[in-house]
């Protein structure tokens, strides 16, 4: 299966370009398992989703670390039948048999609770798309249960659902909404707003 | 049926407020016919497609025009089964009998061809997902097929598909492959980046 995203990071400060490539540093220790490649548009991030998620979760850190107003954007996707496989997304989270939903519910919860704390608040929302399926609204509904249960569930919104709370939870929050609903093998997306340091208020 | 957006605006500049409110005059000549709510993440906008993508074209070039390096990333969707109706939305565009292929092919390139000039150089690259159905890509790939006769296709990347021209053409181009490909009744969503001024090369 293959699975990555196109994700860009917009520091909102003259020094965009020194917030970046700073940020960037995050990234060294998961380079080994991760496709990078960047053009002017987004930096496309090939690998498995236990590897990809704590790279934006870093990298996110790294950015709202510098105190200014930074947000990071992806395209997460896994199983797009246009897209080829490639071993370095191989991954033992996807593929099995489908478990039972309070089981994964229960999953996604634990993996959120030991998330790392990275002392980053997060405000994020996120939308889950499920493709190919007709039934894609209730994994969807299922995912949103979940949220509401997972300690950073910040408030549904019109076309997703809001996240507050320390990047290291959040993010984990995303990762197992990502791995654990939706077929193992299905199409799966993701379109990820993560912002830090916004002085408009809620 | 219900459409409209999520909708940030990133003006990549210490004065990133200023460029911001600056912009949103160029939402005035829309705003009766839309439904706008804006908290820290996003801005959500409630309406019918042909005023929607005008007005984030319009925006976008608003903000580009400043000179400096802006990114408009957008959630759009049609067709939720989890929003509620909404008259504002109403629009004669969607919800007749499914065109030929190639009647809509033919009418999404007619729409780009007219679209006004807005002197907005725009990088743009969008993921277009269809929910609810077992033939997905199949829609996908009529629609990529017609971006690439649109006069403004850029390249196929990996989860997503590269626009380069003026904003006017660009946002016709995802306005068509939003409207024109999926289900007319159908669930249909997009996940939007469009960019200017980077200091990047391509």
């Amino acid at each position: 299966m293959f699975s990555g995203a196109q994700v860009s990071l917009y520091p909102m400060t003259d020094d965009f370009v020194g917030v970046i490539t700073g940020a960037l540093a995050a990234l060294d220790p998961y380079r080994e398992r991760l496709r990078i490649e960047t053009d002017d548009i987004s930096t496309l991030i090939v690998g498995p989703p236990e590897v990809l998620f704590p790279a934006l979760r870093d990298l996110f850190s790294a950015a709202a670390g510098t105190g200014r107003h930074c947000v990071l954007s992806a395209a997460i996707s896994r199983g797009c039948p246009g897209e080829p496989d490639d071993e370095i997304c191989a991954t033992p989270l996807l593929g099995g048999p489908r478990e039972p939903l309070e089981a994964r519910k229960q999953a996604a919860l634990a993996e959120v609770a030991r998330a790392p704390d990275k002392a980053t608040p997060t405000a994020a929302q996120f939308s889950l798309y499920v493709m190919g399926t007709g039934d894609h609204m209730d994994e969807i509904y299922d995912c949103i249960d979940f949220l509401k249960r997972s300690g950073v569930f910040g408030r549904s919104k019109n076309f997703c659902t809001r996240l507050d709370g320390d990047a290291g939870a959040v993010f984990a929050a995303i990762e197992a909404a990502f791995c654990r609903f939706g077929p193992p093998e299905g199409h799966v997306t993701i379109d990820l707003t993560a912002s830090a340091n916004s002085p408009t208020p809620r």
